[in-house]
């Protein structure tokens, strides 16, 4: 159960250059690839001559070429040429509308009329010179709420992430969730505490000392479809905490898409995005390092966690107040959900016909 | 199919040391861990609050420390502590009877009213200090009963095992099998035979000529629900045989604790027992390593015989007299099984509730 | 679904070599041996005993011995001798036809009364000493005729095998398909063509120039059941083409017998058989090892293929010019098959038996 009607995270351009992509996303099997004027094109990765997939093929000219027989397949989703064949009757592929933007490649899998590009969630970080990015991805076996529910309820750094973010002074701070608009909002802070291993080290590579008392924050926001993005942060004591003066705190931005993959997998882009010397790309590389082991933590308890709900899926789960972020997000999946299959049933009645062009 | 309200044995000692350990049984997810007091407790592997298993969390202060998100599990099987959380409300997991005998932790996952650990066979080489110990494990993807009759026909042991312990004269020698109270019994004896390389080493072990005629003997035990103990051993021929004096003679107890994990697959205590040389280490220790690679050469052959069967379920097999131990193990399985099925039927219906607390 | 009544290549004689094999065909585990007058039979691989697979047994005089408890069976799949057993009475074991010739052990997986050897296609090549053949095994996981597919349209060769054999002027000759009797026979010539770096070895090993001008041809011949036979070569320009004398020219037959495993996956024995330097056994190996890399690049499209079409069952494929050849094998196929289970349903319904002795 995913929203599809949604812009997705499907990969970053590093991943189709001069080359297609194939990949799954809402249970569509896709193929990414640049288009002649440098556009990002998603299609069904499915030849229509013999059915192989077309991201083994290659590209030419801003076109995609199937690397079985040579059928020439343009951005549109038409197959443009094939040597010795006459190809107007050919079917269209499925196109999945797809943009790039803030460094991602997003894509729509359901109805292309509705897909807007303004409704891509502003990123601030990816366009501010004053920020740094950097990230990677991870496929991980496990329902997409999982990963929201992990990453709306921080508690399980004390337990996951022990050596590096966790602390028992995060699961004494209870967590104030509430729903802002269309964004649900869990809030922690913790004062006058000694930072972890990660944060010291950030307050180091910040210029800062990181051998005195200071105060923490964790403020996580969900938004639909499955994106949660978390400030981070720790200042010295008694500077005003989150709203200390940035030359008393080293502080980022935790970046999350979530990317179904399957109902039972996701592909997940993690990153950190940080507006402290953003142009020292050593430090990027560093933080990127640091927090790819630590997010690595998550994959054994999550696909775990995934298999134990399978074999007990008739099993009640507990809702405590530290769940209350992911609870209230997966409220809000529900509610968007059960509009976009209300929508689509009544467009159904109505006789509208498919919204897309589908090959038969 | 296979007994719930017996005693099998779940693990060592050693893989409970300082930590949890998860394993199915029956069909069952377990956490199996030490209290406080230092006794074995077996729980549901899955923590109440987002369904995580136990296992993959840790011991503090004898109570199981959930890894996601520090809820701390007692050994009733009742949360008794959650940071920042009030614990009494959530549910209890269901708890197996467990217990700590001749070196081995049993567990009991049928109704908790009927575990008594009386019923766990007495083991006189488990207490007797004249008597040493060494085994393994192994986890096999076969039916239970597979094992069962792998042990109660040592014919196979010619060609499974013709490099150690197989030789003709096992199966010239029919085997003899007899119903002995709740015991299935096959005796299987051979005069003057050369004794094969494993007893040839036995016998050089415990001091005596390997060069000689033998006598040699098999007295294979099974009992519910699923154990097989075997007499085995040679003696200087002239000497009595399986009644020689222990001077004329290298004998031992094969001991083989079947487990069933689920209905194909099984984890598979083997080891063996001897009352010579008892303080002899390194001698069980080179005991347990030949018997561990001859033990290994079953694997394969049972896991080829499984998917055969399975790929061929309406087939019926033979049932010759060499089959008869397996055969009277399996009619008396079936007739435990179907006493049970039918008293758990009878309590149901006469309004019993569940024997033990599981939360919904 | 695949042709029962009909010959495939099981295996090669190497394969049988001093031990018995087990391979699945046609969804039918079998096991091949050869009896003590050298003839192979294919029985069931199951022991009537216990059902092991009588493949992980051994040969002993002509006869195959499980290696789970010695059973021994003959070639007509009775059970010949057991260790202290009568084995008058135990079930025979299914036996399928099968005969070696040309190289090859076949086997006929349907109604043995309608197995005769004569209805193996003649291979000149097999038999006739001007002729040398060298081969290979792979095991891929597509149906049966895909491979069919594949083989019947060498356009593919452009692409998949572009840095040994493909050019682009295959795919610029249209290719003509007919029927010739039984036969399916799909034709291809290009004129004036540069010889891809295999065929320019070829002309080479032949000790020819490979730096003229060539005409080039394809002759792919498919029949029942799953048999592909292709006439490839190149002559010197100017010479006649196909028709040249055999001085000018380096040609070859491309071998291909697929035998359908089960319905997604095969057993492919490939090979070429070349009436130019017969008897120059390096050459063999040196095009082999060419001819089993190029064939390898066939693997990973073929069993991409089959899991989009898998994932997107409803979907029709196109038929171009290009895919008659397979598009009339399948004609072929799917009239046979027809046919083939009209005439056992009107067997059963005339109240006919089993056509061979089925162990129950």
């Amino acid at each position: 159960m995913f929203l599809k009607n949604a812009w997705y995270v499907a990969c970053t351009p590093d991943e189709i250059e001069g080359r297609p992509l194939g990949r799954k996303i809402c249970n569509e099997s896709m193929v990414f690839f640049r288009g002649a004027d440098g556009a990002v094109t998603a299609l069904e990765d499915f030849c229509p001559h013999r059915g192989a997939p077309l991201s083994l093929g290659f590209m030419r000219d801003g076109q995609l070429v199937c690397g079985y027989h040579g059928l020439t397949m343009g951005v549109e989703g038409k197959c443009v040429s094939m040597p010795g064949q006459r190809v107007g009757g050919f079917p269209a592929l499925r196109r999945f509308p797809a943009v790039e933007r803030y460094g991602f490649v997003w894509v729509w899998p359901g109805d292309p009329a509705q897909a807007d590009p303004a409704k891509i969630h502003h990123l601030e970080w990816a366009e501010n010179p004053e920020w740094a990015y950097g990230g990677g991805l991870y496929h991980i076996a496990c329902d997409y709420r999982l990963m929201i529910d992990n990453l709306m309820d921080l508690t399980h750094e004390t337990y996951v992430h022990a050596s590096s973010i966790g602390q028992a002074e995060i699961e004494e701070a209870a967590p104030e969730t509430k729903l802002e608009g269309e964004t649900v909002v869990t809030r922690r802070f913790m004062e006058g505490i000694t930072p972890p291993p990660f944060w010291a080290a950030a307050l180091r590579g910040n210029g800062l000392a990181d051998n005195v008392p200071c105060d923490r924050w964790q403020i996580c926001r969900f938004s639909a479809p499955s994106h949660v993005m978390i400030e981070v942060g720790v200042a010295h004591a008694g500077n005003g905490g989150y709203h200390a003066d940035a030359r008393h705190k080293a502080s980022s931005v935790v970046v999350d898409f979530i990317t179904p993959e399957t109902d039972t997998s996701i592909w997940y882009f993690w990153g950190m995005a940080r507006n402290f010397k953003p142009h020292d790309t050593e430090l990027t590389a560093t933080i990127r390092e640091g927090q790819g082991k630590i997010f690595a933590e998550d994959l054994e308890m999550l696909e775990a966690q995934q298999r134990n709900l399978l074999a007990h899926s008739t099993r009640n789960l507990l809702k405590l107040n530290i769940d209350s972020g992911g609870v209230q997000s997966r409220k809000m999946l529900d509610r968007l959900i059960a509009a976009e299959q209300q929508a689509q049933a009544a467009s159904q009645a109505s006789g509208a016909g498919q919204p897309s062009a589908v090959a038969s």
